[in-house]
């Protein structure tokens, strides 16, 4: 889990050619810094800016549907230019959710505060947190820390801005890949789809890519990737995910670069999910259409009793077949024996195993990626005291 | 846990003057017996029969929607007449599900054995199972055990009954109650919507009330409680409930009576829960439709995070927020807070606790009881082998 090789899963399929580079370096016309401000009981970095230097940034920005979103999240929703956003401000300790009109008057000073610093309209300013919900922010030191983090941005602070954003993570996920003559740099966080006492997946990505139309192509990534894991079954507050590219490089992006780098961020955090032992992916295939599949794979995956068999390397069919059998209630479908299902991967001791059902009714397919339910997770989120 | 007084939970209100009577001891004109015929490694009774002695019978029969159904429950959606049913076959280690087509015909044997020891037409005698799936019957022993049941059902079979149809169950869960001359009597067994290995919950009800259209108020009875109750969100392969009413007593069944019983082994099921130390209400209120409320009220009491804090007696409103916000996602919602979540019970060491959301959306109101997730479920859904 250092991180290096960055691309370590059987399931991600990186282009040709792709070359990874120190992840501190950001893809060129970025940089970040990040400073301590307080918020973090351990004392380390949680406050932390990233933002273009170059003359052009088209980016794209996704944001959490829940309908109890963080303040930060409403902010973006409300107030953000999503295809020109120039810099993001984080922080880490603190979700500033359910934090009511207090909540988004801080989040709008914050916003502020990086725009000044770092000379920006307040509308090319996206805003993200992550850490404990329904705490007032201790103003004068968030401000503080984020002013002191638009001071000290430069081109290889993509290492301490991932550290900054970290909370529950037992490790840092970030990389710089290069391929075709273009950089892309990540950094995500998340431990689970929320934390104990709180929320959160975040994701920040650059590149010197020319992308002058980044929406359609972050949120395919994302849906290839943030959209198919499950920790909990849980959506978060905050979830934030921020594409900026400067185009300096003035090549286009190369296919699969973005999905592959987003894909390996989201199976890291599934892995590092809480107190997740192993991954699985749970694969449907013949299944009547594309959402009859997803809905299949998203109950397996979600299912508590598969979750513990993943983790007691009990390749139990019988629990795939009722969650199958749960998300087709009402329909038509084959008694679904061990023909159907192949669990026989789950008795193996790998880190990442594979089930696959069999519907026999279509062609369509789907998969989600999970976490195994095991007795840390309760640990951690029974004795998390609010 | 002994379940005198079978009226036990603050949630029940049973009509005034109900009395509690033997459980052995079931509604005048029905019988039942049991035997063991092997299929429970324990060696304790596992095929029970329940039949009408009564001229008349008056039945309603509900089974689950899930679309990996049991084969008892394929045979029965088939080929029961669901109005008439005089009769049910059970059996109790053994589910019978994932199958095949030799499943179906094993469900078809044992509905014709029994049929003809009880002397009635098999489209009259209603199967059902629980245990382990996907494992062939050993036919022989069942269909010795069906026909030793139905050869010693007596009117004070209740109990055995009751007894029979357990598979991980702590305790069983069957009452006789009498109110306004009618008596009811009801055998249930569930622990957990669906049990390692395998599922179920099974609930078998007989008055002598006359009762010309059971099914709508079986119907209604069913939905104020096993379909207001999770443990682990998983819906059975097997799921049945039988109410038979022999007319005999020449009243109507008192209004509540059958609401208040199915509801108390409703809750029994949940503190029976899969290592369940204590039972929560989930209650959402100011919703803008009755749908709206029941989908939050679902989103919480199948919430791993809200589970594992019931369980760390941790009032953590935040984790009901994010879960009543993700049932809303899309949705206009207001900040929930403090002021909105009462989740102070938590705290305290009560067997049944609530918590309370107002979203501020309207008027409707819905409520879901729920079991904690600890330890002891990871325990028993992890170590279980097939």
């Amino acid at each position: 889990m250092s991180g290096f090789p960055f691309f370590s899963s059987r399931w991600v399929e990186p282009p040709a050619g792709v070359e990874e580079l120190d992840p501190a370096q950001l893809a060129p016309g970025f940089a970040a810094g990040a400073v301590a401000c307080g918020l973090k009981p351990s004392g380390k970095t949680d406050a932390a800016v990233v933002t273009a230097t170059s003359e052009r940034c088209d980016s794209a920005l996704l944001l959490t549907p829940n309908a109890s979103a963080a303040a930060p999240v409403r902010l973006c929703r409300e107030s953000c230019d999503t295809g020109a956003i120039r810099a993001a401000a984080v922080k880490a300790g603190n979700a500033n959710a359910s934090t009511g009109e207090q909540g988004m008057r801080d989040s709008v000073a914050i916003q502020r505060a990086a725009a000044e610093g770092l000379g920006l309209e307040p509308a090319g300013v996206a805003v993200a947190a992550t850490g404990k919900i329904g705490e007032a922010l201790p103003m004068d030191k968030v401000l503080e820390g984020i002013r002191g983090a638009a001071a000290r941005v430069r081109p290889d602070g993509g290492a301490e801005l991932a550290e900054a954003i970290m909370t529950t993570d037992a490790f840092a996920k970030r990389c710089t890949v290069r391929c075709d003559g273009v950089t892309l740099s990540a950094q995500a966080k998340g431990a689970g789809m929320i934390q104990p006492g709180f929320a959160t997946m975040l994701c920040f990505a650059q590149t010197d890519a020319l992308l002058e139309d980044p929406e359609p192509v972050l949120r395919s990534a994302v849906e290839g990737s943030f959209e198919r894991i499950t920790v909990d079954g849980q959506m978060s507050t905050n979830d934030t995910v921020l594409l900026q590219a400067s185009g300096e490089s003035g090549r286009p992006l190369p296919a699969g670069l973005l999905d592959a780098v987003l894909l390996q961020l989201a199976l890291l955090i599934v892995a590092d999910g809480e107190g997740s032992t192993r991954v699985g992916c749970a694969r449907v295939r013949e299944a009547a259409s594309g959402e009859e599949a997803e809905r299949a794979a998203r109950a397996i995956a979600n299912s508590p009793l598969v979750k513990t068999a993943l983790f007691g390397r009990d390749p139990n069919w019988g629990r795939i077949a009722q969650a199958a059998g749960m998300a087709l209630a009402g329909e038509e479908l084959e008694d679904l024996g061990p023909d159907h299902i192949d669990a026989a991967e789950f008795e193996s001791e790998e880190a990442e195993v594979e089930l696959s059902v069999r519907l026999g009714r279509g062609e369509a397919a789907a998969h989600v990626w999970f976490s195994d339910l095991g007795y840390e997770y309760v640990r951690i989120n029974a004795e998390y005291t609010t």
